[in-house]
């Protein structure tokens, strides 16, 4: 298989787009951007044996390129529009890239993102993605206005992504195979194809004050918010949402340090003022997502975590820092 | 040095833009686009060992990976705007990105491009951009416009990157090091710093049919833009450009399968009206790059050499087609 069957591979699976004037084939794509909005870009990259185990499933490594870019833009509050993709082989592998394409092309047709370019070379395993999508002028989700008395919220239940990976790494979970168990299933799905929240996100528009997606830990990434809003967070561990998988393979307390700094989540943690209680519920239930308030922005700094009883409680590590991410 | 650090050693360095709105440093980029032009958008990337040699000097690395996908902006006639960036490094190593960093903005801050987000991962040394330029709508410098009748035309000087590596390959030049011969030193600039060129393509805007840049050899290269305008090529070897260095390394038809076969030139190859001929010479001198009229497009299809003699002649290989470039 040539580069040119390996082009036309990929080619031939985009979803058409009416704004794609010139897709795959040419020196560049050529896209009609909306009128009246702003261009949201993020990149991110996958290496084997740093970013997933090396033997995660094709689809699954093809479907998570996609899922982790994804969330950059729920998280911005952009709607998904277009994307590029390097990708290196070892070898020419025309079922593995149709496997990883059959993961990310599941992904990039339900998000209604289609690819427009990039560059398929002879290298060690590792997957970059480029997403680019549109956000209205000034209704941006940023990191950087969220606003003292605000409520914090997340959605879906972090940690599972993060107790995946600790089972993986303790022998108690083969991430290539389908699992007995539903609920060793269930977070095995969630490391692997993790959901990006972009109806959340395009939802929580004029609503949310601030956002940041969750992949290096809630903790870590809330931080970051808060850093840069000039703010402090004060958090409930027993706000926590929590799932049967979490209370049956982490019970009690063993939860707090997976969903407090576990990483790879990819749920999206946001600030909304509390007088917007009903409208963050509302926006959330019309999305189809669930959402957890955590706790409140005040003045002053860190991300404070509190227990049942009121004492204070510190994550035992503070989320990835792996070698990575502009 | 951690990712925090990796990080604001590259966000400190980029040029400033007014239609940044908001750079590294949240989940994505914002970017306000002109009016009334489209997006043009190419990825491309570069692996240790497969498109450049292990010991190419980091400053190089940096130039060239932004080099190739400025190129891509030159071919489609799109003013270059911002671009992402994904590097894998084996280890965390400063002295190293910083000469990396070095070299792509050296370039970046000539080009007006300014980089807008990105990942720094762990993994075997790679480098992914993704370019962003803008071009007036219907001005877009395709493959598939050019007509029967147009002249074929190449920039600069064809061949000297192919003669690099082949020097290289033969132990007869070392990539890393200034070289006291002043051919083997332009030959050597050729392949580790080629210049795109992104003003003769501006200045094509409204003169050319159709373009394309040479990075698989200039015979490969035009054989794409004629495949999609459905046309054939007949081409002059009398009439290619050459150099001192050229001459000096490779004289007489030992030149010829470099000219027309040889990879990694980043010049242009482009169609224009034989009534355009003296415009294209103004549109070239105004962007300060020598262009060659090379041959005419005709009905028919394929790429056809003729010797000074007018017998036919077939380059030895039919340039590059290492496992790449989606």
């Amino acid at each position: 298989m040539d580069e040119f069957s390996l082009i036309e591979r990929i080619a031939a699976r985009t979803a058409a787009r009416a704004d794609v004037l010139l897709g795959i084939g040419d020196d560049c794509a050529l896209l009609a951007p909306p009128p009246g909005q702003v261009l949201a870009v993020t990149a991110d990259t996958l290496n084997a044996g740093v970013h997933f185990p090396a033997e995660t499933p094709a689809f699954d490594i093809g479907w998570k390129t996609l899922a982790v870019n994804l969330s950059d833009l729920a998280a911005m509050g952009a709607q998904p529009a277009w994307c590029t993709l390097a990708v290196s082989l070892p070898h020419s592998q025309a079922a593995w890239l149709d496997a990883f394409a059959d993961g990310l092309f599941a992904l990039a047709d339900r998000a209604g993102i289609t690819l427009v370019g990039g560059d398929t070379t002879r290298g060690p395993l590792s997957l970059s993605v480029t997403a680019m999508g549109w956000v209205p002028a000034g209704q941006a989700l940023r990191r950087d206005l969220a606003r003292a008395g605000d409520e914090v919220w997340v959605s879906g239940v972090p940690g599972e992504a993060a107790l995946a990976l600790r089972l993986w790494q303790q022998g108690q979970l083969d991430v290539a195979s389908v699992q007995a168990d539903a609920d060793l299933e269930a977070v095995r799905l969630r490391l692997l194809q993790p959901a990006p929240r972009n109806a959340l996100g395009l939802a929580l528009r004029g609503i949310a004050t601030a956002a940041i997606d969750i992949s290096d830990g809630l903790s870590a990434d809330l931080g970051h918010v808060c850093r840069r809003s000039g703010l402090a967070a004060h958090l409930q561990l027993a706000d926590l949402p929590s799932s049967p998988a979490l209370q049956q393979l982490a019970p009690g307390e063993a939860a707090w340090p997976l969903q407090t700094a576990g990483g790879d989540d990819y749920e999206l943690c946001f600030c909304a003022p509390a007088a917007a209680h009903a409208q963050v519920l509302a926006a959330a239930a019309q999305a189809a997502v669930p959402v957890s308030c955590i706790g409140r922005l005040e003045a002053g700094h860190g991300v404070h975590w509190v227990d049942g009883k009121g004492a204070a409680w510190h994550p035992s590590r503070p989320g990835y820092t792996h070698f990575s991410g502009v």
